[in-house]
């Protein structure tokens, strides 16, 4: 195994609910404290393990919401205080990541950042190292610089992140300019950028210096930039931050980092990317869960959960069990059936999306126990 | 209402568990023992409710398995101890229905008895209530006679009774022998007896002097005759009935009565069949579950349990709840939901015969806990 990377530390936001995957997913179960893999380990979990090599266990951070800190600390147990970095409500991937940023850039004003999602999926360890490498050097050189999966199909359920201009940098031979940010496209379009190959899937991981992420975020969201300035210069004093926190934290914009930093970035030729050759999800809903786990058999009824009893007969898609009742499915096809122990969905992988409206009409009707 | 038919006795076999209706109907629950209409009974209860009224609340006899002893009299609160005739285990329709008409016969020697099924669905009070009166009238007279359903439409999952000569019976204006049973057709030939209408469903219910009825068993039975006779001869004496019972039950051949029975009688001019007018369903399945609670509609979720919280988009089929989960289901159609404490079926309409194989299944795999 390589040194960890000089300077760097890792940060890992470990927000977003994943309302797409409930009732799997839940306000106190978010996505990235379950293992969506049969792995027997969480998505935060393998995030840790993914980066421990590549900054050193005591080099990486976590931004979480308050109710998590117990969760997140149990997941992590190597993880030192004073990297889990509590949040005292959601506001969004800028005020998250820029916290982190500011802190850490405080503690350490030379220090190279790198972010990534608590719940996303990845293997190949060697190819995502070889990313992180190369981003760390584009990094030092001033740019923010973003890791964009090389296409292995064309996917219509992801943003792409259109290649530009070559950079000659160190230690990162694939890093171009980023030329455009692209929303998700249609599958005519997906076909288009799949044969290109100078499309890239946009997977949200940004690694830049500290002092340039701020600086970004400075330019072009500046009240949001001072109230992180003020929430670091406190943060390491016990006594101080508490009360920072509370007056700061909830005057935050609420904004994308996309949009607060990368395509700003990507407008001005200040942001890079380099390509990652691994396999990467980001798990998005259950039609996505039942292919990462069918083990490419499209005729293949996937089955998470540890105690799952299931007897399926001429059935595919995905079964998540959570209880120990004996699940008999059969004749269905492509189906989505999620058992826990206060609520069931059934659907189907066209219809997985429609998950969302789901948890909308749960919380609308009054149900929302079980959110 | 009319006054109960003179020395007429109803007999209700409460016997089988229904093992197409699993996870709903098991060994503990049967068939019998839910309401699957959504009235708020039991289906024997309405068996019952149907029947006082033909009968007189102290001429209905129940046979059942020990086991169900307890619910069958919590089910009937109004049924005399002498008329619940238990079975220490299941020997088919002969030795059940054959018990009731021995006991029967021995206490009152010129009884008419009817046997419905205490499972299946009628609607229709009044019609149910002539082809009755046919019935008994015609059994007056010597014959065996049993109550075909008019079909509604050409079904292919019901055997079929064809009607032969008329009969010239009192009180029976639509009377006639039958000329033979056909199993159940295909969908060709079950659109010919639909067109045709002198093919009835086979409903399996039968009407008859207990003495003619047992004496057909003689006839073609000789062996379960005696045994039924000894039986009989013991019941009613308390010291006697036990010993008697745990000789001579397990001994009892097993024969369905439309073979010990029904055919023969057909077969020498002695059974007859009068048309039933009422709507009528043995609910052999899910997908008949489902169409006997769609109310037509066949883009409707049917929803049977007192608890179900549902929340369903685009769903059709049926939904069974017997917890207090929510339960969303989302773009499935014809599904088949059931949803227990300790099991879960997912299928559709079109596989719901399947059920029984996933019974034998789980009885093989070890899982005979949830049966």
């Amino acid at each position: 195994m390589a040194e960890p990377i000089e300077d760097f530390y890792a940060v890992i936001p470990a927000g977003g609910i994943g309302s797409r995957l409930w009732p799997l997913s839940r306000a106190d179960a978010p996505k990235f404290l379950h293992d969506l893999t049969g792995s027997g380990r969480t998505l935060l979990r393998d995030t840790w393990d993914r980066l421990e090599p590549l900054a050193g266990r005591d080099r990486i951070a976590v931004v979480t919401g308050r109710a998590h800190r117990a969760a997140v600390e149990k997941e992590l147990p190597g993880i030192p205080d004073r990297n889990v970095f509590l949040e005292s409500e959601p506001r969004e991937s800028t005020a998250a990541i820029g916290l982190a940023a500011a802190i850490l850039s405080h503690r350490e004003p030379d220090v190279v950042i790198g972010s990534f999602a608590a719940d996303h999926v990845i293997r190949g360890t060697r190819t995502f190292e070889f990313a992180v490498q190369q981003a760390v050097a584009v990094a030092r050189d001033g740019y923010v610089c973003t890791i964009g999966i090389q296409p292995s199909e064309p996917s219509v359920g992801f943003g792409y992140i259109q290649k530009g201009d070559e950079l000659d940098v160190d230690g990162a031979p694939e890093a171009t300019l980023v030329q455009s940010f692209v929303e998700k496209p249609d599958l005519d379009t997906a076909r288009e950028y799949y044969a290109d190959r100078s499309y890239l899937w946009n997977a949200g991981m940004f690694i830049a210096r500290a002092d340039v992420l701020l600086g970004e975020i400075a330019e072009n969201e500046p009240s949001l930039y001072a109230g992180l300035m003020d929430l670091a210069e406190a943060w390491d004093d016990r006594d101080r931050r508490g009360p920072v926190v509370d007056r700061v934290w909830p005057t935050l914009r609420k904004i994308a980092i996309d949009y607060s930093v990368a395509e700003p970035a990507a407008a001005r030729g200040r942001l890079a990317v380099v390509p990652g050759h691994f396999d990467w999800d980001d798990v998005g809903d259950f039609a996505s869960l039942a292919k990462l786990n069918s083990g490419g058999r499209s005729e293949h009824l996937a089955i998470l959960g540890e105690h799952a009893r299931v007897l399926a007969d001429t059935a595919s898609g995905i079964l998540v069990s959570q209880t120990h009742r004996v699940i008999s499915v059969v004749g269905v096809k492509d189906i989505v059936i999620v058992d826990t122990d206060d609520a069931l969905l059934v659907t189907t992988s066209e219809h997985a999306q429609r998950v969302k409206g789901v948890v909308d009409a749960l919380k609308l009707t009054g149900r929302g126990d079980v959110l």
